[in-house]
């Protein structure tokens, strides 16, 4: 028994750490019991109140199931909502308007058959992957509207009262919603992609120094930060697996309406374009990770070498990455970047003319360990060179999205 | 309207290629469409009928929102469905037992302040990464009940009766949705994540084999089979980006009884290591791509002096994986494979062998041009050489799971 509440206390402690850490997800919690006690209360309150089960609960439930994390989430459910129900319901109450008159032989049949083939289809089309994307909650809920109003449809008569009122009591939860989501503390999914992205901008640009300085080894200074610049230096293993967010934060975002300053048609793609430079960048420091793990370390001479020329390559392109990401968050053209890259550039032909050099003069030292172990180093310097096209390339991509945000 | 016309025949071709492709998918479809006639036919029959909202639509709800594409996810949301409700449907009667007690004046109160209270804490414990992963949909429900119970609890007296109407009728739609899931051409997570990881290995090995051996270029060959080579050569890029899929299979296959060659308990987290594993192969492919598809090429001569043993070693590695695939499919212990990683390890020592025996003789080649390059080119080798601890790492890993696995 001491072990189970020593657990619960733990969960209770990790829970506690997840709200302060992000109080916005504790506020989202207080916002979804306040939209559905306002929801409650507005049953309680009303007169006209017409027995359980019957509609009330609609206008619950469509609370409960629609209010999502972001406003571009929950405007994505309410619209599927609304438009699924519809479509649905008219749909139902055609055909139950022909199975009528038909005749009460083939009513069950025609209803049945419509079913099943409604849903099927439906089912099916949610593999489709642009459906999938957009209308994925709609399917749900018109296979869901249709068949109900099928099968009630055959005992009741007072179907387009019925559906009437479904209809009334969903659009009252559903903008019960969205005034709850929209004005009290919004999470804007175009937001946090938005930070997301510059924010992983900003971890490649660290990850990359961090790295870098790490190999050669101003070893002291690393240690004793400790785990500290250790976090710092894994930051590109969240990159690395952050397309699913990504895709589907821009995917909600395209639902929202202007805010802040994101106008109604930001171009949302071209944040996915950034994300993938970005994924890239990270493969190439996960490779860089790699070598310098490896088993084999470069003599120290050859790292007093190249060291100069590597670090200096390293921090400009991570200056660069770093005035990219504030470029982002401004939204507007940096004056410096084109300075900065051509900086960059020219540490790219600064290390390229050390490379040679230094295969010029391989009499002095020409041990055959000496070279050997060359080459071990020099692997580790290409996939930083490597890097420079990438991030060249990815300052343009920003700067064009940077030109189409302002 | 020429145009709409041929974009809805696009999307037509578009499902039905798919459909092609994935017969499973259609299946799924007529599934659905089957559990759903057989519920509505259920209430079409029952004599004891008892109006429209109800409870008949429980059953129609329940198949709708719990049939899913897997046998595990399936199985994950009539679980969650049912002890959420179950839970939810217990508490709310016992806050309306006790504000009943309390009297007329409080019991609103109470009411709205337990659903606020109740609906705020459920929906932050969502964010908790060990409940989302399990208990989400089942934390949704139970808000869902709650609140119903609490709002429709304030003017029916016979709640015992309606509570015990909607377990009953959640209990048929569960058990028919699980029937049709389990019985008739059932999709287990299980076996899908088995093909799944199989079939990554597969490609890993295939574009690891074809990216080595485009760079050496046996063009001639590449050219010819034109289009098919190049997919094949691109598969690493699904594995890239396979993690979020991987784990979502993992954590419904938890929930699958036994089925085929799979145990109740078997070890699918040894999967998602091996999963981590062909990721990191996959990223030193992406590397290796990114040094073959660089500016500087290296010389012919060295290219051939190295061809060799680079496409031998890159060639065993590749039959390393295809055998750990062919290992994994039939879940036995290869009596080749000690062999097959002792040849790899041959490969990699002939290899370095070349690579020192190169640096030995650099007076015959001393062009400038000659080594600097050769630095290019062993730095494509060098990734190549990287991803040798991490398949032998992978074959170690593979083992244990097989082991477990008989």
């Amino acid at each position: 028994i001491v072990g189970f509440v020593s657990r619960i206390w733990k969960f209770f402690q990790k829970a506690w750490s997840i709200a302060v850490r992000e109080p916005k997800k504790a506020i989202h919690g207080v916002k979804v019991g306040m939209a559905l006690s306002v929801v409650s209360l507005f049953y309680y309150m009303r007169p006209l109140y017409d027995g359980v089960g019957g509609n009330a609960m609609w206008a619950v439930m469509t609370v409960v199931v629609v209010f999502e994390y972001t406003v571009g989430a929950t405007l994505y459910k309410c619209v599927n909502r609304a438009t699924g129900t519809f479509l649905a319901g008219a749909l139902g109450l055609g055909v139950h308007w022909i199975a009528n008159q038909s005749g009460e032989k083939f009513e069950p049949i025609i209803l049945e058959v419509t079913v099943f083939l409604l849903a099927a289809a439906t089912t099916f089309s949610r593999f489709i992957p642009t459906i999938k994307a957009r209308f994925d909650y709609g399917a749900t809920i018109f296979i869901l509207t249709f068949s109900l109003v099928s099968v009630s449809g055959y005992r009741v008569d007072q179907l387009f009262e019925l559906a009437h009122q479904r209809l009334s009591t969903i659009a009252i939860g559903i903008s019960l919603c969205i005034i709850t989501t929209m004005i009290f503390c919004p999470v804007w999914a175009g937001n946090e992609l938005h930070y997301l992205i510059t924010n992983n901008t900003e971890k490649i640009a660290d990850s990359l120094n961090g790295c870098v300085v790490e190999y050669f080894g101003i070893n002291a200074n690393v240690n004793s930060k400790g785990e500290d610049s250790d976090k710092v230096f894994q930051g590109y293993k969240c990159v690395l697996n952050s397309k699913a967010t990504e895709e589907a934060m821009a995917n909600f975002a395209r639902w929202e309406p202007a805010h802040g300053r994101f106008s109604f048609r930001h171009p949302w793609n071209e944040y996915l374009k950034v994300g993938v430079l970005l994924r890239k960048c990270a493969y190439c420091i996960e490779s860089l990770n790699v070598s310098t793990n490896s088993d084999t370390e470069a003599p120290d001479f050859l790292k007093k070498h190249f060291s100069k020329y590597c670090i200096g390559l390293s921090s400009s392109s991570s200056d660069v990455l770093k005035e990219l990401a504030v470029t982002m968050n401004t939204m507007t053209k940096s004056t410096k970047i084109d300075l900065m890259v051509h900086e960059m550039n020219n540490a790219v032909q600064e290390l390229q003319g050390a490379l040679k050099s230094l295969e010029k003069q391989p009499i002095i030292k020409d041990s055959k360990n000496g070279t050997e172990e060359g080459n071990k180093s020099s692997t580790f310097i290409v996939p930083l060179m490597e890097m420079v096209p990438i991030v060249s390339i990815s300052t343009l991509l920003t700067e064009i999205a940077a030109r189409i945000e302002k």
